[in-house]
């Protein structure tokens, strides 16, 4: 029998994650959202309910999965007093899939555990389409057994599916990937950007880099969207920013200096100060075009 | 009927291009390298002559392949006076293969046209296996009727071959892409240095990078070599700074700030500075794995 299932947070991620479990079946019992006529609008779509609190989320669910912003929206919905998903929580599995810093895993894994509930943070390197579709890359952290609990319903929503180590694991690698991913897009904007000061033809150029060394998963994604400016949101240059952050974080933690990742950083907190940081990640394209730039 | 063909710079690449045309039956009939044992050696093996002198290899050949380290060493096989390739030129063509700034390719141009020669740039976006397989990735600029030339003969030496416009405009695409490659290798150093940090997997890591948004040809070309430390050279962490270099002298001629492709080059040139210009662009990751670095 499937588990009842309840979403907090469902922005573009959440819901589609939520879509693509009601296709499958699932009772999906409750939707939560900080902004409540986007709960209410999904809950409508596919027959949930949207509670005015997080304890009632709680008691109409097994598995939850939450899909916040940041490392504060993680604390609030998990506050040990006051409208909290640990309120009543004594059994339930709540699923984390939000990129966070891996310091909060670890710490919504204890106060979880005080309240008899288990955690599992999956984190997922994919995008909107891929949560839709149930193609999603899941990595998760944790205590194996609870892995194993809802490991048949995180197979529903991914293509790939792995198991990397403890708490606080998954995010760390999710860190490191996008990490990279976001250096790989303000080359690219580099690349791009000077080819079209040059005169070059950019389709020409952008076939070159898919066949050489300047081939990347971001010039598929992303290189025809920097040439005809297209920066409708998959993953924002503000999400871009908070990640970038969270690696170097732990960079610094670890003695690291990294530059290429701080430039970056420095061109998505440019983005983000210009006002720009709700376009997608290809924007910082803007930064890097003559005759574009906001500067 | 195969022409005669001659290659000065016998370096890796120009060695591995001449053994091709060697087997497919060309006669490569002189090989010339400011190293003399190098030429002498490859000479040997292909059954060319060793000139003492560019004039003699000038006069041994039809087309001529150039291979040469730099600007410098291409204004001096190609000098107006002197012992030079344009010696005794009239009706030559020169195939200019090395990643140089575009300036230089259409200063030699000029220098041929006035010597009664046809020059074509053709750079390649590979490396040494493909050089000696047959199947680089060039891109030409320069009058299409010299590419037209030669273009039987490129084609022996190709997998991919590209006509792109007037002299330069190949060396300003192969300068683009090498400096994408090299902030992607700058890159991938950092993620894997920070994963090498956490205590992480790296072979966990390189698979999920693989998969996700921090895919990149330069995973698949360096990644392993990063963590096994294995910087034999295919293409020089010195040649990495030099085109680098080229990309950003084109972008401040344009106007254009490029801060990762500046972050990319200051690591370059520091692993110069270090004495490690001679290793496999792949050392990046000696400045950022924690205990290795020569700082």
């Amino acid at each position: 029998m499937k588990p009842k299932i309840a979403f907090t947070g469902v922005g573009r991620m959440g819901a589609n994650m939520a879509r693509r479990l009601h296709d499958l079946a699932y009772p999906i019992t409750a939707v939560f959202d900080i902004h409540r006529p986007t709960a209410e609008a999904l809950a409508a779509e596919i027959h949930a309910a949207a509670p005015a609190t997080l304890a009632e989320v709680t008691a109409a669910a097994d598995v939850h999965f939450t899909v916040v912003t940041d490392d504060a929206a993680m604390r609030a919905i998990f506050a040990p007093q006051g409208d909290s998903l640990l309120a009543g929580a004594r059994n339930k599995i709540f699923v984390n899939c939000a990129t966070l810093s891996p310091g909060i895993h670890a710490e919504v894994e204890r106060a979880a555990r005080t309240a008899g509930a288990a955690t599992l943070e999956a984190c997922m390197a994919s995008s909107i389409p891929q949560a839709r579709d149930g193609t999603l890359y899941l990595m998760c952290g944790g205590d194996r057994s609870a892995f194993e609990c809802v490991e048949p319903v995180l197979k529903d929503l991914s293509a790939s599916l792995r198991y990397v180590g403890e708490t606080g694991r998954a995010a760390q690698v999710k860190a490191l990937v996008n990490m990279v991913m976001n250096i790989h897009t303000a080359a690219l904007a580099e690349g791009l950007g000077l080819a079209d000061a040059l005169g070059l033809d950019l389709g020409l150029v952008r076939e070159v880099f898919s066949q050489t060394g300047a081939a990347s998963r971001v010039l598929q994604t992303d290189g025809e969207d920097m040439q005809k400016r297209d920066h409708a949101c998959f993953f924002s240059a503000a999400h871009a920013a908070k990640d970038s952050a969270i690696a170097l974080d732990l960079a610094h933690q670890s003695g690291l200096q990294l530059p290429l990742a701080e430039a970056t950083l420095a061109q998505y907190r440019r983005l983000v100060e210009l006002g720009l940081g709700g376009l997608d990640k290809s924007a910082i394209a803007e930064l890097t075009f003559l005759g574009r730039s906001p500067r």
